[in-house]
């Protein structure tokens, strides 16, 4: 078994630093496209089977030393009463969003176990298949309340914020109705099997600090402390966060999520070592020459020192077009540029 | 003649601090929206006439401090040789996108005198009618060239990072190219009557710190070289900027723009206050509840304290939906709260 990345998740030693990468299972592996090519997005998930295949297939093909259930972070909403779509080129649209305290009301109580059990079903048969640890996810409930208040993706989030300034007793029901599913749902994966979690907080860079600390950190706050009773690593991920980090450790998580925009130890040292990291490569840089993709590992190599607690990952989401060579490329690098600095 | 303005650019002692939104002239207002009912957006910007007329139409119903020249960041691009339309509710295409060296090599040299005539005859009409001082603009040489080479907007700007890390020679000749036609550009405008200048990298935040010191730092330092000669006030905007700030005050301005992503007074603390800065509410606030605005306003204001050197603006454009009410009453609070601050 290997134990790298459990161990940087809880800044102990390794011989070399930890990688995976966000959406590892992903159209930019022929195998997974083949599937997809056969069944919807939802299909997958839903089906134990694939969903596990999918998991392995990156863990297969590369030397990743963590695998993460294929999922998505809107399956929860479906329970709780939302129709939910993923439509070719659009991405997720939600039928009915909410607008309204009586949308928000209306929202159902979820039993994951029940409504979710397909999740941990996956992550059973994954587990049993694999050598390598396994994270269980979720969205957190900002990310996951802009989906369910816009309808889908969104630039501005005006409905959103909307609901935040406007009716923020809503919003915070809303969050708070969030958070509760959330903790069962992350309680059930870890009951299946999931080693670690990871909350993708992947919008929360729209927020200026002192929105972020009044509508969301509350809520933050709770849900990691709920969490934190499972006694698994938890890792806590956004983007476009350099201003949030500070209130980000302080809401709860083991290791930080870090994306591009800030450089790695000027962030950290910011933090305080006290909490692992996790990132922080550009996944655009996948797309240029590998003698340019190496000079950016070396740096994030570099920057993150002997300190224990990195975890290399990229700073959001791996794109469908990423040449294999470059994935293939970067694990090497990571491994060892890394050992011979760990080495020393 | 209100010169609370240029005051603050210069960081000059003012009796109240002034205030404008940037995409003043737009869609919140009818008078704006009868306009574009009749005329294409093309059509407004080349006839100067109508430019100017949209341009005074905010400075004629509120109190706004300063106007800006109604114009579009991507009008050069048409004489530099591209093919530009902008479709409803889509923005802006490009039908011939960058993607060689061969494509960049064919740009075309711009006379803007010539070939942007329209803007500086708009640049005079509206000056003429004006009792506050008229900023001109022009998008920065990495937001235009991520347009040229994406073909319209982006969310992982693949292509321009793709030519970016596989082709910099090529990257650096398409950067110069617009660096000079830029700071041609706006110095015709200065001719015409400009008597301030923002340079709008507006996405500029998709950067990583090393790639803006790599492939974008070098071209806005000489931008800015440039532009320090034509004896006006700069201002160098951007947004997702929080650890940009310092390197884009490096390459340039008096005037350094803030969005909501950081607190001022930090962000100002941290860039020194030798240079003014511009900022930044949430534009999103202004959906809220006026109770609410004005706790955002009040913050900022008292973020800004007594040092010289404050613009109140939006962190981003105004958006097409945003209540009349709202607007009426920040630009009202910032001039009643700062004087009161600025008198003690």
């Amino acid at each position: 078994m290997n134990d790298r990345f459990l161990k940087a998740c809880r800044r102990e030693p390794v011989d070399a630093t930890p990688v995976w990468f966000m959406r590892q299972a992903g159209r930019y592996m022929k195998a997974f496209r083949d599937i997809r090519e056969k069944h919807s997005l939802l299909t997958v998930c839903k089906t134990p089977e694939l969903a596990c295949e999918v998991t392995l297939q990156p863990i297969n093909r590369f030397d990743f030393d963590a695998s993460i259930i294929f999922a998505d972070i809107l399956l929860p909403l479906e329970p709780m009463g939302l129709k939910l779509e993923f439509v070719k080129g659009e991405g997720p649209v939600i039928y009915n969003p909410l607008r309204s305290e009586k949308d928000v009301e209306a929202l159902k109580p979820v039993v994951p176990e029940e409504s979710l059990a397909y999740v941990m079903e996956a992550i059973k048969l994954a587990r049993a298949n694999l050598n390598v640890p396994l994270i269980g996810f979720a969205g957190a409930p900002f990310t996951l309340a802009s989906y369910m208040i816009e309808g889908g993706a969104s630039r501005n989030y005006l409905y959103t914020k909307k609901m935040m300034y406007g009716a923020p007793e809503t919003w915070n029901r809303l969050m708070m109705k969030l958070t509760r599913v959330l903790a069962d749902y992350l309680s059930a994966q870890v009951d299946a099997g999931a080693q670690a979690l990871q909350v993708f907080d992947s919008w929360i860079g729209a927020l200026s600090p002192g929105d972020y600390r009044t509508y969301v950190f509350p809520h933050m706050k709770r849900l990691f402390s709920a969490l934190q009773a499972f006694g698994v690593p938890l890792i806590h991920f956004g983007t476009g966060t350099a201003t949030l980090l500070q209130m980000q450790k302080e809401a709860g998580g083991d290791v930080i999520g870090l994306d591009w925009r800030v450089n790695l130890d000027e962030a950290w040292d910011h933090l305080g070592h006290e909490v692992a990291v996790q990132g922080n490569l550009d996944p655009l840089t996948l797309f240029g020459p590998i003698s340019e993709l190496e000079k950016r590992v070396d740096d994030i190599i570099r920057r993150a020192g002997k300190h224990p607690g990195h975890i290399f990952n990229l700073g959001h989401g791996i794109l469908p077009e990423t040449p294999l060579e470059s994935v293939e490329a970067v694990i090497q690098m990571v491994h060892e540029k890394s050992a011979k600095i760990l080495a020393t």
